[in-house]
């Protein structure tokens, strides 16, 4: 049975399930930036997914990605599974703006989080839902 | 045409050309470190990508992640397409080790590229093929 990682849990806010996977908003205002979460159980790596999982897990990538570009026209998006400290697998999509803090590193460690204000959080995923539909 | 952009050429040596990727070698002996560029001209985002061409991208750095699993067992396989540097789409599929010298940030910035000593090299190419074919 899927169940979501505590420390994932902890960071983000729930946007919607998807076909395949839970759409979160990560709790840092300094980034628009989802991550996807394949609804299975016990999956590590991509290449613990079925092949048709995998193909979801793209479209839905590209669907995250799309709508990131729709709401906040980033200069790039950065994509990234990467699992070293989360083991559960989750895919990072996160808008990138040569203005933003960790430019052009990758954000991670680069600055502290900065959660959101819980109204302009609640605010942000109105506007998620509405423009990842 | 394709034309692979002059700074990944540089970091890196030709392992194979599959059906969409160029896969290469990144030349940094730190870790086993792959790099799949889609031989398709002026793609910047996985979104640029036809969706065929998404569904063999994923089938592709699954493909490599295997590879990379057989060769070298690593803890974690970490999959990213940033491109904050270089704008042509490139997938890094880099295999981490707890006792690697980035372990658990990022590989990105962590430490300088250790180049190998050019046998090492060749001997390395040489088994990335056989693993990867």
């Amino acid at each position: 049975m899927f169940e979501l990682h505590a420390r994932i849990q902890a960071d983000t806010a729930l946007v919607a399930d998807w076909p395949l996977s839970r759409v979160l908003l990560m709790n840092d205002s300094t980034y628009p930036w989802l991550i996807l979460v394949p609804r299975r159980a016990a999956i590590a790596e991509i290449t613990d997914l079925e092949t048709d999982d995998q193909r979801l897990l793209m479209e839905e990538v590209s669907r995250a990605s799309l709508g990131l570009r729709r709401l906040v026209s980033p200069h790039r998006i950065n994509i990234a599974a990467l699992g070293n400290v989360v083991p559960q697998l989750h895919v990072h999509v996160i808008a990138r703006f040569t203005d933003d803090p960790a430019w052009p590193r990758p954000v991670w460690g680069a600055v502290p989080a900065t959660p959101y204000a819980p109204d302009a959080l609640a605010e942000r995923l109105t506007q998620w839902r509405e423009v990842l539909e």
